[in-house]
């Protein structure tokens, strides 16, 4: 087992993987930037060092400090966490370089999963289904205008170096194709330095539902189950719930094991997601993209399963061999998570930077509360919006809603907005509580002035 | 299903209560005490009203004045809690003749329960195995020196209106026998105005294991399998856990089975709780006492089961059936519970009433805290010294105690004294990690300064 880890993040995850970390007797250090000093991570961890200023360019994003404080603390393992370097594929090689274990897949994976056109080929040529389009970068704008009028219009440009919501643009004729291809691809270009676009069908209603997946050095992969992810607000989740709604036995069956062909298709190791697009109409579903990490999301998964997944990718890091196969795996109950953003959702969702005067999470039967803050802590308004992550578990989807609606009640957070009044609302939101939406339904229904 | 639920009782489990009815959409009415104007039961009902001053007997105790609430706020039900009236039949009594339901058995059942040598007869009869002892009340001192030169020193002499380790002797020759009858007797007509006394053998190693049952008004009663309440300082319970590092799936099965006839055997109905002692070497149990309410331990049992006792509670007295027959309950994973009290651990578990500075609860997976406290709040020094129950959940118990062990650590209360640093010892050491320990650990082990 890993004896001492560094964690290369901050916040409610940095928090969480010392967690993991101490209820496995692994040793932990903290790194932080000077924004962060009061940062609760900082705090928990068995060691904490400053990495350089605010920025995240300087600090969570910077290779060669963070390499250097794991070395110079004999770490032999580094958690990236989500978002910053989580899928960098180069500071992942440099780990292995430098022969620190990176927990998570190899730099390989992350680069074949982190380029979307070679992934979608990738899983296109492991019989993963995929949305119709282009195979691999379209070569310019005569390319695009043949396959968009091959598959039929809408269609959604998407920059291959993209993700997260960023680098995409819908096209719905001939005049949007000319003009997003060259919108997209200058933009790509200056964000992500790759201009590379392609091109699929526009499915215009779905439901996001992804699978966990678990694999292991070995050759052993399997399924945890999904996660339906629809309630989003600009491609960004708020709301993430397991089981989903939206699936029959036999679709679920048959998109996890498209999940765990995909993940063998790139020889994955530890936890990773494999997002799909579910077209509830039609029944079908298609390969969105794979995020090689722990998900935001991922405690609604271990509140189903009784799996803690972070757990997991330590064992896994650690070069244990699984210790469940997939019919090990059993589902129980309901879990729902809302992500309590330090955001005004009365002002368009603004963030709220500040410092906050009282904190009380909820408690009781089948509440967690995933949390950095404390009473008396000043949010810097440099990172992440997040403060919170809120998750309920029941027997059934009713319950898990009115537990969450219990739950967010009695949540007192004060000295800064939250969108913790806006989840309240949506748990009362009969769309929301027959379970029958889907990607758009932020757009549809105004939940705060209905 | 009831509408409106007076919750007559404070702390952790008047918020426990109010946090199940507001999940079943149950209006709550609080009631308080003067000194309790501030308390967090206050802040989170509907509706508060204060019942009188600081004294127990002149306000959670007071029969008129909560019934005279229950009544002006059109309550259709009373939350006992437990304390207080939990196990007072004529309270219970006077509820049935106002038509408002108690939340909890019939009168008749606590009061068979409550007299403790009743309670043994009746055990006795429906089969129950009980300690070799006395046929209810002792008849005086000649009696008593007979029954014990039947079944043998040492003995330990109860008061039938006693309970909570209190009323209770041990005799270990005839001397001490004479000296104890007379001396309990005097204190239990003083204490309980019932001097009836009665003897049983005196098992000296022991583990206190309970098991969890529920009944409805229709003859169904099933068991939820048991608790492990053997860390007790002065008959205290400190931790509970479930299921029993002691018990074999035999032992356990005839318990549960024990249980449901003792249930049984007095028309139970709700939820209750039949205490054991169980003797180890001689692989045997006996009945000690049926507890006629819900128990401060009861979060143990609901995270094994993943039933809400006090959601049971609420469907079993608004006349609905159990949605489960015994062969439905399931128990997975381990479920272990400290409970946090203002109390200092280095002098003698003093209580330590204050203002609490700074209160940040532990989270993440698995861990459960049930609470009344809050930053800033003052605890009253005239009630109960716990403020909190620390409750974690993972599949084994090793892994149950790692991560108790790392929630006690992150555990912030500060301002007042806590048992936290003690349970943080507790959680290290290797006896009670061996899970092969009785009732008298904390009397054989300096956990603090060992």
């Amino acid at each position: 087992m890993l004896k001492k880890v560094l964690i290369a993040n901050r916040g409610e995850i940095a928090v969480r993987i010392i967690r993991a970390c101490k209820e496995m007797n692994v040793k932990t250090v903290a790194v932080y930037s000077q924004a962060d000093r009061e940062a609760l991570h900082v705090q928990m961890a068995d060691e904490a060092y400053c990495i350089g200023p605010t920025a995240s360019k300087d600090s969570y994003l910077n290779f060669s400090n963070i390499i250097s404080v794991a070395r110079l603390t004999d770490c032999d393992g580094i958690h990236p966490g989500y978002g910053f370097l989580a899928e960098n594929s180069s500071f992942a090689e440099l780990c292995e370089q430098v022969d620190i274990t990176f927990i998570g897949p190899t730099s390989s994976a992350i680069s074949k999963m982190g380029t979307k056109d070679v992934a979608r080929e990738t899983m296109r040529k492991a019989g993963v289904p995929v949305v119709p389009g282009s195979q691999g970068i379209v070569d310019g704008v005569e390319d695009a205008l043949d396959i968009a009028e091959g598959i039929g219009y809408p269609v959604i440009i998407k920059a291959t170096a993209g993700g997260g919501g960023k680098g995409i643009r819908v096209a719905r004729s001939k005049e949007e194709l000319i003009k997003g291809i060259q919108v997209t691809q200058k933009e790509a270009a200056a964000a992500f330095g790759n201009p590379g676009v392609y091109l699929e069908k526009f499915i215009e209603d779905f439901r996001h539902v992804e699978i966990q997946v678990l694999a292991d050095n070995y050759g052993n992969a399997i399924h945890l189950g999904e996660r339906d992810c629809s309630i989003q607000r600009r491609m960004q989740k708020l709301v993430e719930e397991a089981p989903s709604p939206a699936l029959t036995p036999d679709i679920r069956h048959a998109m996890g094991y498209a999940a765990v062909k995909a993940a063998q298709a790139v020889d994955y190791r530890g936890a990773g997601t494999v997002e799909f697009i579910f077209d509830v109409g039609e029944q079908k579903f298609y390969f969105m993209e794979m995020n090689t990490r722990i998900q935001v999301e991922h405690p609604v998964t271990e509140m189903i399963t009784g799996i803690d997944l972070i757990q997991q990718q330590l064992k896994v890091a650690s070069g244990e061999k699984l210790a469940f196969a997939q019919e090990d795996i059993e589902f129980r109950g309901w879990a729902i998570e809302c992500r309590i953003n330090a955001e005004n959702p009365e002002k368009n969702f603004m963030p709220s930077a500040g410092t906050i005067d009282m904190y009380l999470p909820p408690g009781g039967f089948g509440v967690r509360v995933d949390s950095a803050v404390y009473p008396g802590y000043t949010i810097p308004p440099y990172y992440d919006s997040m403060v919170a992550k809120l998750i309920t578990y029941a027997d059934t989807r009713e319950e898990a809603v009115a537990k969450m609606k219990r739950a967010l009640d009695e949540f007192v957070v004060e000295g800064v907005f939250t969108t913790i009044p806006f989840h309240a609302r949506l748990m009362d939101h009969e769309v929301f509580k027959s379970g029958d939406f889907n990607t758009k339904f932020l757009e549809k229904y105004n939940v705060l002035n209905p």
